[in-house]
């Protein structure tokens, strides 16, 4: 548990999603589930359109006529079908954060969702995104014409018209949340505006900061752990030694990488507060920041100890580490858990910036990954990230492409699988 | 620095209150202020009513009117004069953020000193208390006639009046805000709506953030130290030591002395993760919150080490320690900087919560009782905090008060004055 811990409340939450087609709700659905999953709060995602498609795979814009009685009864099948299956969720998987995407777009429609939470004793939080810049949702019309499963195959010319069809359709029965009795965000503009009305709970809350914080244009993340350290040659962990040669080498040649990468685009570089992160940035020409919150997982009793005299003084640790790596916290120290709690803020500050580079260690460096990656917690402490690699992130409307640049310098090798001893066979 | 490390750019802010008289403005001011300060951000309130109180004391009602040409000139005036001596402020002492406490009620003024802090380069955000609750402004009302240096030697009845009439003066003119392309919030009813327009910078989001947060339900918060711990005997710094016998006592009065103070109402415990928390809290028949976040400062490699040890194995550090104990980090542990950081989470968390008390640590007690009471930096690390103590904080719209209760049970004292050496004379 820490500054983070999300168990103040035993609360259930569904959030609704409020919109017309085209206004960024799955992304933002998406990106709810992802931030909470990182943090260890169960959610998961219930998308209308999937359960619709299951009957109705490629749809025209008159399906979504209110007066076409017969899309009017599939659609209000799939969104049923949809709940029923969140509700199923959180008896028995006893889930924390179940998201409805759909248009939800009228009164009545919300009624009825709000009836059911209230049945199932679970918090309704809507979240409405209410778009009127042209430029926006043009370019999320293009991206769905491109990549929805409804348009496949399509012309995509008639894709984006029969797209805009449906929209007007929707535009019809809209009408935007105002009931000052429930609980809401409304995201005007992608966060240009923000509503927000009757927050309680502190899980609400967190969600809300979280929404307030996102942006839309694209920038790039670029990760890379600190050059080869004195210790990691020693087989050390933890400490604050000096760059090893190599690792200086790493840091002159650093510059050079960066620049293929990011070319001419500003740029702002993050460092922990130990000398390794801080001599590997240092030749960088670009805007330095160092943030203790990005310093390495702290080893407690075991730091400055090598793998082998951690398995020989403290063999109950080194197995019980092995056992559950994300949980397992040193004596005195920090778990990955732990880790992932401090660094809650510096994804929230990655979500509100531009272009960013960090320079940190192995389990930050994989805790942050695994935000963008949604990498699942048992895998996380166990990702191969070698020295002397710099990783570009660069997020997408669904989901992060990655780049691997190595550069061409040798260093050890600081990563030890799952149950190997360290002990020379 | 850290996660909450406010230097992510060097803007200097002018917050700009808006609002009706007795909207709590004052309030809202004064809390931004100590909240920014106790993070070490430069922070300071420019009360207009301050400045035109120099030349008009006790004005009545009309003095207000619009149609009062006098009155109108000398309210310029006043506010002229505290721009200026807060722009003075940003230029000379290098402020961050100024909070400008008038009604700003009209467009026209607003636009007046958007110029000014445009001309300056100053970032503005305006915060808008809007109200409409007539309890909460009755409320107020009934604080300002009592409190307000406008009515002093008044009858109440007649200083409530002319309040009153003072508002509707006010009210004839009064245009909210909604110009979209300003950076402003918008507070409804004291956070039950909270509109959020065009935040753009890390600081201004925190500043929301925290607004959104705000109640003004009553309520208390209490603190206590550990009861004694072994360490605490044996006059050794951190660990994870069990209660003394004298600390054990402590815990199984606490439930009674509690209840001398609490009485019937609903209340949360807060402790840290370590076990003089835990066990100090064990028979305390509240439902029960561990923090990671509450956890003792670190002190690194001098953790398990009397102060002679410190002192004659690491003299220098003792000396630096006391010359500046704020910013003072022990080799691989904390500062009281590094501590005030990572209670952020927790003082946003106090902020939203009703009655909480919190059974934690020496240095963790002295950061939380700063925020409250406003201690500045080089004090709070010299607070005198008994063990075996209760202290009661009681917010209120001006201060807050402070009770200890103390518990007739003998402990040591773990208190070393500044420059006070551990050799014995």
């Amino acid at each position: 548990m820490g500054p983070y811990s999300f168990h103040m409340e035993n609360l259930q939450i569904c959030v609704i999603m409020v919109g017309l087609p085209a206004r960024g709700k799955s992304l933002i659905a998406q990106k709810i589930v992802r931030y909470l999953t990182w943090l260890s709060i169960d959610a998961k995602c219930f998308n209308v359109g999937n359960y619709r498609r299951i009957e109705t795979a490629h749809p025209t814009a008159d399906f979504f006529d209110v007066n076409n009685e017969d899309g009017e009864r599939l659609r209000r099948h799939a969104a049923e079908a949809a709940l029923e299956d969140m509700f199923r969720w959180f008896e028995e998987e006893n889930g924390m954060v179940g998201i409805f995407d759909a248009t939800n777009t009228t009164r009545k429609r919300r009624d009825w969702v709000l009836d059911i939470c209230r049945k199932h004793n679970v918090e309704p939080l809507f979240v409405e995104s209410w778009c009127d810049d042209e430029d926006l949702i043009m370019q999320n019309i293009v991206d769905v014409k491109t990549s929805s499963p409804d348009y496949v195959g399509q012309d995509p010319e008639q894709a984006a018209l029969d797209f805009r069809n449906r929209i007007r359709n929707y535009e019809k029965v809209y009408e935007t949340i105002s009931e000052r009795d429930l609980t809401y965000v409304k995201l005007i503009n992608v966060g240009s505006q923000v509503i927000i009305n009757r927050i309680q709970s502190y899980l609400e809350s967190r969600i809300v900061y979280y929404l307030m914080n996102l942006h839309i244009k694209p920038r790039c993340i670029w990760l890379s752990r600190h050059g080869e350290s004195q210790f990691n040659v020693e087989g050390k962990i933890g400490g604050d030694s000096d760059l090893s040669p190599r690792g200086r080498e790493y840091s002159r040649q650093l510059p050079r990488l960066t620049r293929m990468s990011v070319g001419d685009q500003p740029l702002t570089v993050w460092t922990s507060t130990l000398k390794r992160t801080q001599q590997t940035a240092k030749y960088l020409p670009y805007r330095q920041l160092t943030w203790k919150a990005l310093d390495e997982l702290d080893a407690g009793q075991c730091d400055g100890l090598t793998y082998e005299e951690i398995e020989s003084k403290y063999p109950d640790d080194f197995a019980a580490r092995d056992a559950d790596k994300y949980e397992y916290r040193y004596p005195g120290g920090e778990s990955y858990r732990d880790v992932v709690i401090r660094l809650e803020p510096i994804i929230m500050e990655l979500e509100r910036q531009d272009n960013i580079m960090i320079v940190t260690h192995q389990a930050v460096l994989r805790c942050i990954y695994a935000y963008f990656m949604n990498v699942p917690q048992d895998k996380s402490p166990w990702m191969e990230v070698p020295l002397h690699t710099l990783i570009k992130l660069e997020p997408k409307a669904y989901g992060t492409e990655v780049t691997r640049i190595k550069a061409d310098i040798p260093a050890v090798s600081t990563y030890r699988e799952k149950g190997q001893s360290t002990k020379k066979k």
